[in-house]
C-alpha cells in the first residue's frame, strides 16, 4: 500500500508556480490575484480560506480576503461580486460556500466573470469541462486528477466507483475520469443516495471516490484487494481528546481500508491540500489567459 | 416485452404542441419558428433535417430551411448563425451536425445565442443540465427521458448502463438517469471504447442505453431476464434487398434481445422520433421564454 501523498505532491505544484510567478516579476509582468470573497463565520470555511490565503502568499500570489457579515443581502453580494469582475487587477474571484440560505449560490456563483471562475462552477465552466475544452476544472476533482497523473497512475479501463453526485466533487469527478484522457478513460458508475448495491458496486472498483460526506462509511468489506482509494470526505467529528474538540473523519474507514488498497489518500493530508493546489493553478491560468 | 413507442408519444407529444400552438394563434400571438441550417448534402442528415421540417409543418410552426454549400468558409457560417440571432422571429437555432471538417463544430455551435439553443449543445446548456437548471436538454437524451416518463417507468434505484460517451447522447443521459429527478434516481455506469468487461456490466444492468453506433453489438447474452432497453442507433447498413439499397440498424440485436426484456425502442420508430418531439418541445419552450 502507498499513501497518494496530497500534502507532499500539494507542495511540488506550489513550489513550481512561485518559480512561475517569480519568473513573472523579472518580467515586469503581474501576479497573480485571487479575491476570496467569505460570508458570515463558519468555522470549516475559516479554516479553508485562511488556507487559501496561506497558498497565495507561499507562491507569490497577491490575495484579498473579503469578509462580509452574514446578514448581508444577496444585492449587496452581487454588487461585490461585480467590482470584482470589473477590477482588473483581480484574475480569479472564489466564494466560499456554503452561503447563508437567504441568498442563492446560484445566482451569485453565475455572477463571477466566466474568465475569472477559478472555482470552476459556473455552467459555461461545467460545460466546457463535459465537452472536453480547455476550462477552469472545479478545484477538488481537478487535484484529484492532478495527485492521479502525478504518481503515473495509468487508469485506462480501469473501473471507478465515484460515491457521491454533488455538483462540487462527484459530478465533475465521475466526467472527468470517463472522459478519453490520461488519467481518465476508466468505465464509471456513479452512486448516490439511491443506490442500492452500494457494497457489490465498490467490490468491482478499480478506483474509489468516496465523497458522500459519511465518515467513515467506506469499511474494509466493501473494498477488493490492490484497489485505489480516494477519500474526499474531510468531516469534523465530536473528540473530547482533541484541544480543538473535534476530530477530521474522511469518508473511508482507514485502518480497515488501507492494508487492502494499493494506493489510499489520507485524512487530512491528501485531496484537502490537491484542492488548494488545483485552485492555485487554476488563479495562476486565469491570470496568464488574461495577459 | 413491451414496444416503447417512440412513433406514437412523439404523435402525442406533437399532437399537443399543435394544440398550445393553435391557441398562440388564437391570442394572436407569434408561433414558434425554428431555423434550421444544412451545410453540404450529406445523406442521413438531409433525412434528419427534412424530418424535423416535417415536424414544424404538423405541429404548426414557423421553420426556414437554410441550406449552404460544403464549401462554405468558417466565417460565413459564423455570420449566418449572426443574423439568426438578432432575427426576432427565429426563436430556435439548429445546425445540423457533423459541419465539414475545415469547420470548427465547437466555434459554430458557441457562436448559437443560447436563448435559441435549441439542440442543447452550447457549453452553457450542458453546464445548467449538469447542475439540474432549466435549460435546453439535448433533444436525443431529453426524447429519452420523456419516452421513460410517459410509459411511467420507475427508474429510481435502478442500475442504468449507458455504453457511449458521445457529448449529444451518452454523456449527457448518463447525467441525467443520474440525476435527483424523476424518471432518474439511477445508479449509472458510462462504458465506452475503453471498457474492458462491457458483457459483465450490461449483464448488471436494469436499464441499457445502447448509443455506441455500432450496429446489433447488445445481443442477447449480454442482457438479464426484464431489462428496459434503450436503443439509440441507427446505422445504414448496405442492404440491396431494399430499394434504398440499405437498411437501418440499431445497437441492438433486437431479434434476440426483444424476447427477455421488459421494454424496448425499437429501430426505426423509438429513440428517433421521440429526439423530434424533445427538439419541437424546445423550440416551443424558446418562443414562450421569449415572449
Amino acid at each position: 500500500m502507498q499513501i497518494l501523498d496530497g500534502l507532499l505532491i500539494s507542495q511540488h505544484i506550489k513550489d513550481a508556480l512561485k518559480l512561475q510567478v517569480a519568473q513573472l516579476v523579472t518580467e515586469g509582468k503581474k501576479v497573480p490575484h485571487l479575491a476570496a470573497v467569505l460570508v458570515g463565520n463558519n468555522g470549516a470555511s475559516e479554516t479553508y480560506v485562511n488556507a487559501k490565503v496561506k497558498a497565495c502568499a507561499e507562491t507569490g500570489f497577491k490575495s484579498t480576503l473579503i469578509r462580509l457579515e452574514d446578514t448581508i443581502s444577496e444585492n449587496r453580494l452581487l454588487n461585490v461580486i461585480g467590482e470584482l469582475n470589473t477590477d482588473i487587477d483581480v484574475d480569479g474571484i472564489l466564494v466560499q460556500l456554503p452561503l447563508p440560505k437567504h441568498i442563492s449560490d446560484e445566482k451569485v456563483i453565475n455572477a463571477i466573470d466566466i474568465s475569472k471562475d477559478v472555482d470552476g462552477f459556473h455552467p459555461i465552466s461545467i460545460g466546457k469541462m463535459v465537452q472536453g475544452i480547455s476550462t477552469f476544472v472545479p478545484a477538488t476533482p481537478h487535484g484529484i486528477m492532478l495527485l492521479l497523473e502525478h504518481y503515473k497512475i495509468d487508469t485506462r479501463g480501469m473501473h471507478a466507483v465515484v460515491v457521491g453526485r454533488s455538483n462540487i466533487v462527484g459530478r465533475p469527478i465521475s466526467i472527468l475520469l470517463s472522459s478519453n484522457t490520461n488519467p481518465g478513460n476508466c468505465t464509471v458508475t456513479i452512486c448516490h443516495s439511491q443506490t442500492k448495491n452500494l457494497r457489490e458496486l465498490c467490490l468491482q472498483a478499480d478506483l474509489i471516490v468516496a465523497a458522500l460526506g459519511k465518515p467513515e462509511f467506506l469499511t474494509g468489506d466493501m473494498v477488493k484487494e490492490n484497489a485505489i482509494i480516494i477519500d474526499v470526505g474531510i468531516t469534523r467529528v465530536p473528540d473530547a481528546s482533541k484541544k480543538s474538540g473535534f476530530a477530521l473523519k474522511g469518508d473511508v474507514k482507514f485502518s480497515e481500508v488501507a492494508p487492502k488498497c494499493s494506493y489510499i489518500t489520507p485524512v487530512p493530508g491528501g485531496v484537502g491540500p490537491m484542492t488548494i493546489a488545483a485552485l492555485m493553478k487554476n488563479t495562476f491560468k486565469a491570470c496568464i489567459d488574461k495577459n
